[in-house]
């Protein structure tokens, strides 16, 4: 594991290859192996030494710790490596140990390192939201009319359609998966711009072995390095940010809605899930936890991008360091909280009949602002309000159901009797009927997303 | 003031006007009031009503501190500030009062009121950003050719040319103002879902008064009412967070060239601009101040928005509160930032002739990577090496000029001497044929950066 | 308001009114006042020029946002203030007007003005933890026998006691209140060091200066200037934040047991309070609402300051700036947070009776623990275990309380029926009995909490 | 290594072993086997139980990935990891295994693990302290008249003593290793409160068996079990991230200083550090760098802590797990940059005559101040000021020194000439004599904090 066993807990053994040690280090070998290929296209180095470079650019060659350490001193992880790529061509080939990682400089190979590492990184959260977003998509067209309650600053509010709110959740996921694309289409460039940015060693050949390096790896070539203008990367990793928002936002959901007292919906047990011998009634949302967690850090990662962006000059003192090490952050918590979150929906336990019953449990108050509003239209205004008020607190004091109260009611009053069709009345307490708005407004806005969807799996990812 | 002193300090008075109490307010009146009149339009309500409505939507009429206050306790403003109206409607039209904000929730109102003040924000940041891109891109041009210190990890590392480096400033403000209307056109719609984000209540008039309302209004129509989904919204502010921190890296940038040792950059002096009368040869790099203030600010704003996105079910509590209390921050920061450097840049002196004499007093080390590439080629790498590290040693014990060192030891030696183009040697220590590399890529740069920003100018920008 | 309307909204008045432009010129001419009069003292000006000074160091003679606007230009808001002043001492004495600000710095009359204002900051926090630990402890040792779940996860686990609740939320709040004492006790000292720190136009006088400011204002002397060594100042706004931290554990206990299917607890209702006519169910925890938004925000509050120590040399460029501008943010945070709970506590419904039934609704299944430790104690680990697990799976598809089940399996199986105590198992599924544990550590540790409290009543807060 | 690579850079081999997965699972089976000894102890198991389980609990028995893997899906490591630990101990003694781990909670191991390891992190922290403060009390008392630049808003401002300076970073980091002690005595507690912190299933005999626990682990007892209530643990966090903070300023001091043009410091060079083979003049200040990075990183990770304060109810959701998991990052920040600045003043190289030479540079112009009083004591204030004036101007625009043109005029003006001392106006030029004031305030400080460093030194620290 290279990540600590706190962190390995909350993100998942794929991610964590793609940022492991030996996968940065070999992507390093990757960059310099592209370098020497590019150079030797160029004629600025011979075919022979490109491929003697080529021979050795294997990370499982080298002490990786032992690189680590050295690096320390030397300000840089490239510095041992280049060092000891250097060392081990000149065992084949001393000329071309000469040309190792000529032209250009340490955080060339680093970033572009990186770059290749986060390709694999977002092609992992690409099938994971490809996941995610096929089956909410799946439930929320099949839940268009089951009726929950809606509720607004944590208390129930209102009644609608358990569609409308998995609608909710997956809108966001299929704009986070296009974004994330776009970022990546301008964030993964190749960085090769020598000490300064200026590839002043190769001269006006510069450009255009820049060019092949960027063919050779499938990455864009930058408009200019960009040692110290991050922008385009703090993009990229502030969209990953605000994906782990949006699991967070349906993981605070998904909590809440598993509670005992709600039980709506319950996370899939069993095998070791979440289980507690010694509380036999427990079932815990260890999915929606990992996703918590996740959008409990992420902010903090994603601070650190911006705050690591004031980069001196031609390239900083600490802040880059600062930027690389808190990279990989963003997509282990992320990767975790959709796998999480995967693994929940895809045995999601859904309590229809619960959602009712909660529904039920309010005595009809839910549908005071409905029925007011009929009323208003047959007895008008202010007798409406009156009437409900009233009507509201004997339901509350009674504890029985604002219909029943209100039938009662309108059956003594002949005043009323004679203008409310209480055939009408009691559809206004229909908890499916009330999903109508809900339902015709997820439905119009699922047909969008359908073909969202169906475009994005149509669509190239992340290597070109 | 509207903000703390410490705030106002760091801003401008335009921005502060921006999202002054009155001017949220005024904005919330403006959506008040295209509801009514989206609602007469659609025939929910009589043309009186509206204009009834109409007539008192200013936020003149009305005690602000008051509904502040009385917000505080019915947790909302919008509480009070729908209740002050009603009754001034009532004052007026009765009927027309029962309709006030009908259909709608507070959360509706407070969200497109920051949406419409959002928007002239983001007009102020993108005038700041036509002055400062344009004065970057006439100084880049300008200094294509001028020598300057490259400098990696806070040491002088080689020649570039400032105009490259006035590029690296240029380009990712060039994107941010793209970027920025990417995001103001995904981001400024309007907010309009009723108590539970299903528009319920206008039942199926409900989308037709939206599209009304958003077009009074000159805004997107949403695909969902985005209560809790702040997906969009994050985007938008994360993005002005990143406009902060290019600015932070170039206020970094230029406080550390304007330090009295370095001296190559000098914010304008007079008129009580960060002078000293104490300490005369002080001249206080106040924009860069400023700037840097607003850099590290911001990634915690910006960390703001994502940790608030986990808000609950259908309208979250606190975390919608708190988002709102934290966006203005990020525009704040970012104009005072903006301002302030297009002040800085209004009369920047530039001292060509004090980065000649920084280069100058290396004594040519910053030379070396180019000698010893030309050495190799006459005389052999190993020779060459060899060589260059004696006379560096030599260089730095004596104090003198590398080049000096260098022509006497090829002087000294007959089998350097004829091999050695002594006239060539000392044109690798010409600070001005050194930028050539740096030329050739900022002017390449340069004109597509051109490009971008004419069209920039052109294209509409925020009011549609 | 000096605070945007957002931020308005989630403090209080009070509190807005320490941070208020008014109050920070104010304190800025009080130490302007102090420190010529101190000098007068020490015989390095004369008393008549003291009184000039003293004079006019009043907040209300001078244009505010005339001061903001010139100090945006000269980079420090005391630059204009000392001009303003020192033109105003003038019209009434030339001499006393050379001697205005003599020997300090800007940052002088800065900080030591935010150090005034913090002093009354902390008095008000102090004030609000002293109503709400008084209330707090007085409900826990009420409640010390009321029944309630506990829950881990956001699952119901076992039971509680609500005393032994009501205990956890009040031990921080007590701890918060002595530290945040300690933490004032270093951090409110006075700031004097003149442009860099060394006291140096004042001479040898310097230090008995300082001495007669500080105790003229009630300070204490530091050991030295704190211009760029922050660390004190730092660690008290951050023990603010663990305020805030600590009020919204409970914010988030009292949301969750607020919300309508827990309906343990509501928050006062009336007057405005949380409700919504369109909802006759509904009432918002708009104070816990409050406390949430401050608990959202802090963080980042607390890490601009951590953001903000890394000022350079004697004086930092914008970053002393940026604490300055976060620094209020804090308090108004933590201060409306108290004062919300203040106000839901003064007024809070607590529902022992549904406290009970939301652990019956659980079908004894929280006794399992405590059941099957009685049972292996009499039938031997593996059968209690074997028959607990089955009774449990019993009473979970049957939807009947453990208890009978139970009672029913012993009762059928003569094997048990000998060794059970019937009676006993019973009370183990007595909510009141299974209360004991908390109770007793409850009871002990508020024991130690009121002898805290009452020593924090005593002594002297913040004004020596 | 158990993080990740650019994480390992920038900190040390010794933290990270404190923070190893084997280490921390090592660490909760100290846990387990003081839990049974406790317990055997008081009579609530066998003693062969408790040796059985002492017997296996060897994290060097178990596969820690599969445990983690296993944790995954469980919500906790603990769950798998005492599942392991009973099948081993059942291996032995069945009836033991019946009891490991009895009456205690995932969080009870997970938490006391994590206080055990963040003792040993403290006392690194500590060893480390104990050097640096060592190393800079030494070189403030050799450099108390040492001039140097002070320098304000990153311009030079007046001459101080390099010793003042030194005293200025020694001290925060004597404050730090004291309040790190404070924080420790307190947050450095056993956790221990069963499954929702009761105690319930150890019945009267829990408080008894928490107190051995405490006893055999060296940790204090807790008032409560402090599973929600983070505030000293956060605390404790949070002052670790001040020292990150006083570093950092220490490491911003030292990159400025050791700037090309500035080069009054320098990092130790030599054996592969901080150099550049093409850019021979170059020393890279890599101990700064990784301070540096330190000092961004961790505001975010202090957040993290705060943001995660708001555990529901009993046990928390997501919030603990992500606590848990930006926990180590605070100190293997904190002591990487330790370390690495122990590692620069170990063979920190003091430029005297380049400090001399900078204020040189100035022409006088930084003793404008000292000279405008003396020259107002003779001459009076408004002579004094034109004069100092006209003569600034002719020393900038001659670029001659102030004292060689101030002395000139004063010759050739027979009004001057009576009054002034030319010999005393020298004087008031000589960098030396300019140290004074800083270097009596330097001497006094340092006295009592040679005496607080001896009391620290002669203290225990964490282990009881």
């Amino acid at each position: 594991m290279s990540v600590s066993i706190f962190d390995s807990f909350l993100t998942t053994t794929d991610m964590i290859a793609v940022f492991d040690d030996t996968a940065i280090v070999q992507a390093m070998f990757r960059f310099e192996q592209a370098l020497s290929q590019a150079q030797a296209d160029e004629g600025l180095l011979p075919p022979t030494a490109a491929r003697a470079i080529a021979a050795v650019c294997n990370a499982q060659l080298y002490d990786i710790p032992a690189i680590i350490t050295a690096g320390r001193r030397a300000g840089s992880l490239a510095i041992p490596l280049v060092k000891e790529l250097t060392k081990t061509v000149a065992l084949y080939d001393a000329e071309a140990a000469t040309k190792v990682h000529w032209g250009s400089t340490s955080q060339d190979v680093i970033d572009t390192a990186m770059v290749l590492a986060t390709r694999d990184a977002l092609q992992l959260l690409d099938d994971g939201l490809f996941d995610l977003t096929g089956r909410l998509l799946q439930l929320a067209e099949q839940h268009l009319a089951t009726p929950v309650l809606a509720r607004t600053l944590m208390q129930p509010a209102q009644v609608t359609s358990f569609g409308f709110k998995l609608t909710g959740w997956l809108a966001p996921l299929v704009r986070s998966r296009a974004r994330l694309r776009e970022c990546a289409a301008r964030a993964l460039q190749l960085q090769l711009g020598g000490a300064v940015g200026t590839l002043a060693v190769m001269g006006e050949q510069g450009p255009a072995v820049a060019n092949r390096v960027a063919a050779i790896l499938g990455l864009k070539v930058a408009d200019a390095a960009w040692h110290t203008q991050r922008d385009e990367w703090v993009r990229l990793g502030l969209e990953v940010a605000v994906l782990s928002g949006s699991l967070g936002k349906l993981a605070t959901d998904l909590s809440l809605m598993a509670q005992g007292e709600v039980a709506e919906l319950a996370e899939p047990s069993g095998n070791g899930r979440g289980g507690s011998s010694a509380m036999p009634h427990k079932r815990n949302p260890v999915s929606a936890m990992i996703a918590l967690a996740a959008a409990t850090r992420t902010p903090q990662h994603g601070a650190a991008l911006l705050a690591s962006m004031g980069q001196q000059h031609e390239r900083g003192l600490g802040n880059w360091q600062a930027e690389l090490a808190e990279w990989p952050g963003l997509f282990l918590s992320a990767h975790g909280a959709l796998q999480a979150l995967n693994d929940a929906f895809l045995g999601l336990q859904i309590d229809g009949s619960r959602m009712l019953r909660n529904i039920d449990a309010l005595q009809g108050l839910v549908f005071a602002e409905a029925t007011s509003a009929y009323l208003a239209g047959v007895i008008g205004r202010p007798k409406s309000h009156e009437l409900l008020e009233k009507m509201t607190d004997v339901a509350i004091s009674t504890q029985r159901h604002l219909a029943d109260v209100l039938t009662e009611a309108v059956q003594a009053d002949p005043a009323l009797r004679d203008h409310v069709d209480l055939m009408h009345l009691r559809t206004l307490f229909d908890p499916v009927a009330a999903t109508a708005p809900a339902h015709r407004l997820a439905q119009q806005q699922l047909q969008s997303l359908r073909s969202d969807i169906a475009a994005l799996n149509l669509a190239h990812t992340f290597h070109q």
